[in-house]
């Protein structure tokens, strides 16, 4: 077989991405270190080894080498099926080179240096609720923003540009269209929610729960959705996370309120959906851009599917409630599967984003856009944020924080330069019951088998519909072949209408369905 | 100015450092995280990641780039004191730039993948006393020590070529002649003291003792100490070591025996030690190759002066020894200082090596000193180390370990594939006695403070006469500068004698004075 065959070319291309992969591998391990066991006055050395690794990956992806080996690759392209590997490895890794390619090293490896300070300014002001502080950090990072939108270049708004660095292919527009839709039906079914007043008594949720109870029962049930700890661990950080250095080293953090222990355990829940997605990956795309999730859309819709598909659901708990009974036997003597599954699922406007109901929740994300639009469009400045955040949440929740800390500091991205992230958790949420729906047509057995603990039909369609496939595939089209149908909101709300409108006895619109 | 003056090229130097000195802490950070949290199937993709980081390192550090500029700033050099921080850094770069680059890069980059993984074998082989599973790594780290002390060259033996990397300038000649007059009195010494019997029973240190409270007073008298936690943490690992990623986060690690607590508290004591010299060194010289400590043995002089010449002082425990009993009341009740003093300075051959009293614990370096030139000899196989292991400890010590756990297995060292390390240990200990005796020469007062708690004036003559130098000056020449003698074993050797003479009712030689 002659050097030149079409498989070596696309072999050269992959042993090129490997090191810059590792280096990668080794940023995120970096910056994970920083969120959990990085002593405080670290940030300043760290924000300098993120810098240089910034700089040697972005000199080494961009590099006249990248370039020559890639179209070598490319001129082979025709030898593949566009579902292979191969060819998911040409698209994707074209793509980013074309991509990144704009981005001066030097913007890059200053915004590696900005990002790291500014997330421990941001770490150690919001419990202080010191937003003075922490306001001209906030400044550069809407700047860094506005300079990556000019030079990576759009048509219509700057946010399009950054919005693709996390869910490629979609716009502002698009999430305008999406965002109208489900405020047409959630805002008065909110409304008519209120009006109709509690259900459940949930204050034995308000006990006392100490801490190593809530990590021991959120890892077991983590691992019996199928989060592998030989490939994974569970940290604490101020905001919780996953994050994957290859399939074979995936983490989660969470952190602990003993007043609220299902904060803790949801959180579990929701992480390990996210790493499972990671540790599903293909070994075959291991050390290759291909090797973490497609979109951070269809991300979200891994963690809160097990979050909430499963782990919001009557007979995940009809299950799982005996068992945190066993844990927590004073607190939750007496409480049946129908209260406890009425109090994780109360609707009620609340300060906190990753805390929110499943109904209210995707306001949180409107509000964090609208403003996000506004600090690219220049109408509003980083300090005016607070009290613009007061304001929307003023208009779309109805309640206002009493401080900063609980309002626009409680999120960790802005504070890391992540502005055109939000959108994509509403779009995880959409995606999540398409999935969902997809996989127990095929397996109308998934909902008992939940019922009984078991999860493996789920996580088995999951691997070989959306996790295995890592990047090799647009979102868009992932979706596609996995569901047979476009993305659409429609089941999402169908879901909504009939979980909620049971629980508060609303009647359920005739097409929603059965679930 | 000129761009051409020396102060100039000198800065072009350190500039052109800087990002090396990122990559080696990122390469740092790693293997600190394969030691801690890494899951075990992590190994093989953090193998690769520090593969692809030594690689980046040395060809960044042998590069052409290096050398010119190190050589335009040596042309510069007349302009320096011998003793400025510039002085200092051509002086260690030139020594780094001659030995490194005799070295292939691919050479040091396999090395890397090799020791990852040899290292998570030896963490999974240990505790089930696997050494067949563990043995063929350790074959391929002594086949990478023969072949570095190949490229590295030597006149006398190839050991000298290993030793040169920890302790610059020494050579196992050296070594011989040094461990020959510590055998000389130490075997006699230890002889005596078993004839002489227990003095204490110490029975008490075997009760249950929570680790919660073993870490909590290790940390509290480990911030006495100045070990600053701004800067620093604690956690947990197989075997305890130090790690700094540049002066500003210098991590410690340490293991917990909930039926041997002193073990955890003097490891802290120790590990501590470590850090607070890398936490000393001078701003000035962050993020070059001088930001460390200047050789392993003054490194180990430091750990040891806090552990031992402090922490198993009297004077100390006559100060914390109510303080421990307030964290331990029940198991500690009714012990006085003197019986805990001479219960934590018991001599008894033991197994481990970490956990020796101060007269043994050369000989557990003696045996593998020897082991290690019969390795690189040839003389002694991986395969017949176990073997030859406990034959030595029979010799040595006069006992045996019960399996290859506690014997051959208990070090990090062999596995990592740092061979010709542990002589710095005991060099270590003879020099924290030289720069003790240094350090109460020039203030009287120290022996009173550290009864008193306060150990403010010994770290403030630690930090001006040691740690603020980082590597500025030769192991040889700093202990000269700091204690105006060369190296010598006398003061040693009186201090052991002295303490454990007392302790043991031996009688104390005239010549060794009072402490």
């Amino acid at each position: 077989m002659s050097e030149q065959t079409p498989l070596h070319a696309v072999e050269r291309l992959r042993q090129h991405l490997h090191p810059i992969a590792d280096l990668a591998a080794a940023a995120a391990l970096l910056a994970w270190d920083q969120e959990t066991y990085m002593p405080p006055d670290g940030a300043e050395g760290r924000a300098n080894q993120l810098a240089t690794l910034a700089r040697l990956i972005h000199q080494r992806f961009v590099s006249a080498e990248t370039k020559q080996v890639l179209e070598a690759a490319e001129g082979a392209a025709g030898a593949f099926d566009p579902d292979s590997d191969e060819a998911g490895l040409l698209r994707i890794t074209r793509r980013d080179f074309d991509k990144i390619t704009k981005l001066p090293t030097e913007f890059v490896a200053e915004r590696a240096r900005a990002r790291a300070i500014s997330t421990q300014v941001w770490r150690e002001a919001r419990p202080k609720n010191d937003f003075v502080t922490f306001r001209p950090h906030l400044e550069a990072m809407v700047d860094f923003a506005r300079r990556e939108a000019e030079y990576l270049g759009y048509t219509d708004h700057p946010y399009d540009a950054l919005l693709d660095n996390y869910e490629p292919g979609m716009t502002a527009k698009d999430v305008r269209t999406l965002f109208a839709r489900l405020r047409e039906v959630t805002v008065p079914f909110v409304r008519a929610i209120a009006q109709r007043g509690p259900v459940v008594d949930a204050a034995f949720l308000s006990q006392d729960y100490d801490e190593a109870g809530q990590e021991r029962f959120g890892l077991d049930v983590a691992q019996a959705f199928g989060y592998d700890l030989r490939r994974g661990r569970l940290d604490r950080s101020p905001h919780p996370f996953a994050s994957g250095f290859g399939q074979k080293d995936v983490r989660i953090t969470t952190r602990y309120n003993r007043q609220d222990p299902m904060s803790a355990i949801f959180g579990i829940f929701h992480e390990a959906g996210h790493a499972m997605y990671e540790q599903g990956v293909s070994p075959a795309l291991e050390r290759t851009p291909l090797s973490r999730g497609t979109s951070l859309g269809v991300h979200e819709s891994q963690s809160r599917m097990w979050e909430n598909l499963v782990g919001r659901s009557r007979s995940f708990w009809s299950h799982y409630l005996p068992r945190l009974q066993q844990v927590f036997p004073q607190q939750l003597r007496g409480i049946d599967v129908q209260t406890f599954y009425r109090a994780v699922n109360i609707v009620r406007p609340e300060l906190i984003r990753v805390e929110a109901d499943e109904v209210t929740y995707n306001l949180h994300i409107m509000l964090r856009f609208d403003l996000e639009l506004a600090l690219l469009e220049g109408t509003v400045t980083a300090a005016d944020l607070p009290a613009a955040w007061n304001a929307k949440m003023q208009e779309y929740l109805g309640i206002v924080p009493p401080d900063d800390r609980d309002g626009v500091m409680q999120d960790i991205h802005w504070s890391g330069g992540s502005i055109g992230y939000f959108p994509t958790y509403t779009l995880g949420n959409v995606i999540s019951v398409q999935l969902f729906d997809a996989a127990v047509r095929a397996n109308p057995s998934i909902p008992g088998e939940i019922g009984g603990g078991e999860f493996g039909t789920l996580l088995g369609w999951l691997r070989e519909h959306v996790h295995r496939h890592g990047r090799k595939f647009f979102a868009k089209d992932l979706i596609t072949r996995a569901t047979g149908a476009e993305l659409s909101p429609e089941s999402y709300l169908a879901y909504l209408q009939q979980k909620f409108g049971e629980i508060y006895g609303l009647g359920v619109p005739a097409a929603a369905g059965t679930r």
